[in-house]
């Protein structure tokens, strides 16, 4: 078989505001990988079949000399981020031709991972991508949405921070963290105010069991803290105006989990308007990366979640794109929240 | 025996700024008490020793349509806040002439406390007031500072918040408040930087134990915590552009304990310059008011912390001023930071 394709998604300038497909990101198709005979080296040979976008990949997309949570992404280089691969060939202990690996993949069609000494457990663990096999009744998908990060993300954060009241106010209630934290709430039983920016979500956020729903582009949110608050929680994934108007309607000790502040990723952080209520009404600010959150509690995510996402008890959406040629297309979508549900980049079928 | 004079200080003016002795707050001696002769109904009267004058008054002095976490003066009426007093007479069963009482006193010479069905132990507590019994070894005054509101406030917000880990850095570290959680971080092994505003404060930081003291006015605080940070914990008591800096300089799952930030008292809060430091580093921020704590920690401050102030282990300063008509005086030092150590009015010797 003659050599073939694998086209990559470059980062190739540094947005300074939205990212600019094509501009802040290109696809190119300039190298190809004979993948029958390519040398392994003792590792193996994946085929990328799904890849996860989002929003933190904008905080990637910068100058490699501002510091982050996560380094920046190289100029010339191909991006990465959560994906589902399938193993074409192998030259690592254990691990055979058609298994179904899990972790940071390249924005490629097909990668070599170098076999590593450090491999936590051989057979298990490559270079940080662990084996991963599929319930029957969820697609692979699924492990990079509710099952994966941003599940694991909804349920860690609220277990570990939440100390559950009576009103929660989760923002972005229909992306693929809130969408959850909507569920996880009213199984604790409380009183949900929700937010989202088109009609659809707000729809969907309703579907969830939000006892209030509402659109923040047409809906001013002080107005409806207002009215049905005040609040005992607020899950942030907007920041900005939002994270202010949470703060003036929040009960004393009330608990902010902060899981993203997706308003400040493109256009720069807005200062928080008056950190003086935070001792003023004793409030509790929890940021969190789910990363230190995840080992202690990923049994109860296995026992007490998987079942719930395989039986369909609890719900979630998924917005599938076909071509990893459409990876800066999705980028921008996910920031500019035009996706409805976890956004994933389908790039090869099996 | 002729009615004596019962001077007050009065609430007459809300500030725009600083508080001005004379217009913010006057002292009045309009008025008298007969103290042989007047009327009870049961209850008990008062001559006041020693009022406490603490940062937070400052939020009192404002209009009284403004929500915050402690209600406004009264314009026209006195001031309160916490002191010990004696009992002059008493028709209170349990309460003899003689006994010292401790709560929020008003700023005048004398007071009558009604009788109240609802005291909850008779004898113990009359209308928020408790009787107190002063160790020989400790001034009565201590019962304002290092043995009450700000020393609990330095302990228990401690113990409930810090986990403590490294490096802590502690804004005010010579007041009422910083200058015992100087003494705790170093007990509990911590490397301790320590900020105030003038060179004795630093000189008395350093017998404190401070590792590293710096006055905030001649030395830039985002060069000390360069130099000797990142940080794990920040004690605020200033808050703005400090905190700003303690979040710049902050390891990941830093803890932020939100004390107070007298920054933002007199000429409105600071916005804080970068929320998303908040997830991006995983800081816990915890704003707290020693009402929530107390009930919480009372019998390990007792059995704890008591014996060591009793002993002289743990170190602390006093600022008394002699005379109720210097309250306003004392109120705008606080403000500006120019007392050194706590700041205390005596207004009459037993």
């Amino acid at each position: 078989m003659a050599p073939l394709q694998n086209a990559r998604v470059l980062f190739n300038a540094i947005p300074a505001d939205y990212p600019i497909p094509g501009e802040t990101t290109v696809y190119d198709t300039s190298q190809t990988m004979d993948v029958e005979n390519v040398s392994l080296n003792g590792g193996i040979l994946i085929k990328v079949l799904l890849l996860s976008v989002d929003p933190y990949l904008r905080g990637r997309l910068r100058a490699a000399e501002i510091e982050s949570y996560m380094p920046a992404f190289t100029l010339g280089q191909p991006l990465h981020s959560h994906g589902i691969g399938v193993v074409l060939r192998s030259e690592f202990p254990g691990v055979e031709a058609g298994t179904h690996v899990f972790g940071i993949l390249l924005h490629q069609e097909y990668m070599i991972v170098a076999s590593l000494e450090s491999a936590s457990a051989p057979g298990v663990a490559i270079a940080n991508l662990e084996v991963i096999e599929r319930n029957p009744r969820l697609d692979w998908s699924v492990y990079l949405g509710a099952a994966g990060m941003p599940g694991q993300t909804a349920f860690m954060g609220w277990w570990e921070y939440s100390e559950a009241k009576k009103v929660a106010f989760i923002s972005t209630g229909a992306g693929s963290v809130g969408a959850l934290v909507i569920q996880i709430a009213k199984q604790d039983g409380l009183k949900v105010i929700a937010s989202a920016g088109t009609e659809e979500k707000v729809k969907f956020m309703k579907e969830l069991g939000a006892d209030v729903a509402f659109n923040y582009k047409s809906t001013d949110v002080r107005t409806v803290l207002a009215k049905e608050g005040p609040i005992d929680i607020f899950w942030d994934n907007v920041g900005g105006d939002t994270l202010d108007a949470a703060m003036e309607f929040a009960n004393n000790h009330a608990r902010f989990i902060e899981c993203g502040q997706i308003s400040g990723y493109n256009h720069g952080f807005q200062p928080m308007k008056n950190p003086g209520l935070i001792f003023g009404k004793c409030l509790h600010i929890h940021g969190f990366l789910l990363g230190y959150l995840r080992h202690k509690h990923l049994t109860a995510f296995s026992t007490e979640v998987m079942p719930k996402l395989i039986s369909g008890e609890l719900k979630y959406r998924e917005d599938i794109t076909r071509g990893l040629d459409k990876v800066g297309d999705v980028i921008l979508a996910v920031q500019k929240g035009e996706n409805t549900g976890k956004a994933i980049v389908r790039v090869a079928d099996e």
